[in-house]
């Protein structure tokens, strides 16, 4: 019998999750990252930045979903996000990049110890998530997508897993439509879309497949504060599209 | 900063995977469970049978997929099998069942330590896999999805929870004709969404949705083997269901 008594192959790992938050505003999806405070290494820059995703070990007593927000909470001060689980992530050597070193070094019992990741998403409007960094975090703020630098550990790798996630989700989810101002115009819509997608859609196409199931409401509203050619607005019809 | 070194509560939790495959054979989805060998335990009845899914706990340098697959082959001899990560599972009280305690004592250096599993599922044609249990299974076989006893541990809801991803993916995702013999009828399609789906669809809007797409090739040739009206038989048109 399979008696773990028996085997020296099984150290327990730590276990920590991470946060992919993405956040929408004018045509750009952003990435919300901290920089982490420098490790008393004398060899790296000063000037160095050391950008990763909100992440840290999991409490004993606390389940997956409880640590993610108190984690994200933590590090970047915001809460009441809705997090969705979405991969766990287990190289075993996804900790162990020498930049990576001295800053494990700084702050854990066991440096080198494994750890596995579950990882979270959410997507949300930019404008109601000012980020303050506190405890490990010197710093949390908005990255665009095209931007974001080589950063911590696999975090690269963990948000273009999330951005896969997200480019299927939105083709069978209502995600998208909580990007958006209550209000907005087809342009808008589709910009979300490509934006998301990363590649042009055929605006007629575009149309056609929203409107064609009456999952938009025409306002008898026209876009503000433009100087010409005011678009018509639209409203979500959130019924229609759960029941499709 | 916050710091590991200066916090008590995080301890190194187990982690392992669990799989959950899912079979289909004329009409019945099917789970595969093994029985796992008693502990010694004068409390249990003999004859009480203990079911569960096959999981078992990450070796040290090993990525999860690989473990996954490892630990199926391990515990049912089944192998060469697709499987998809879904979802981890923390609470940290899962493992706590008193009716699983006589057997974690048996076979775990630390039996009350937490463990937080990552949970694969894959979907096979039945008639393709005979398991032969090993290790720690005494016994490995196939149960019908509505006769599930209880499981050990949360494999409950973690069967549960594999349904609903497998309900989700079937609409979107051409999964379920992996399931189903190369030539088949236009009932038999339609069983198997009815099954995974747990509901009656109509017959005309089903036979609609997937006629309209050009997704099924009507074939020359009509069903075997059966006493009369015997129906046409389709083959799946792979190409237009990865377009679509």
């Amino acid at each position: 019998m399979y008696n773990d008594k028996l085997n020296t192959s099984i150290q327990n790992p730590h276990v920590s999750v991470d946060c992919v938050i993405f956040g929408f505003k004018e045509g750009d999806l952003k990435v919300l990252l901290i920089e982490r405070k420098a490790a008393s290494d004398n060899n790296s820059s000063p000037n160095k930045k050391d950008f990763l995703l909100p992440g840290d070990l999991v409490f004993d007593n606390e389940d997956l979903d409880t640590s993610a927000r108190r984690i994200l909470k933590e590090l970047t001060s915001l809460e009441n996000i809705y997090l969705e689980q979405f991969h766990a992530f287990g190289n075993p050597d996804r900790v162990r990049k020498p930049s990576d070193k001295p800053w494990l070094e700084a702050i854990r019992t066991e440096p080198y110890a494994r750890v596995i990741t579950i990882a979270y998403y959410s997507l949300v409007k930019l404008e109601d998530y000012k980020p303050t960094a506190s405890s490990f975090a010197n710093n949390a703020d908005w990255f665009s997508l095209k931007d974001i630098p080589e950063l911590a550990f696999d975090h690269n790798e963990i948000v273009n897993y999330a951005l896969k996630v997200l480019k299927s989700r939105i083709q069978t989810h209502p995600v998208g439509f909580e990007l958006l101002p209550k209000k907005f115009t087809l342009s808008q819509l589709q910009k979300l879309y490509e934006t998301i997608m990363g590649e042009n859609l055929d605006k007629r196409n575009f149309r056609r497949q929203f409107m064609k199931n009456g999952m938009l409401i025409p306002l008898m509203e026209k876009q503000k504060h433009v100087p010409h050619k005011r678009a018509q607005l639209f409203k979500f019809n959130k019924e229609k599209f759960e029941a499709v």
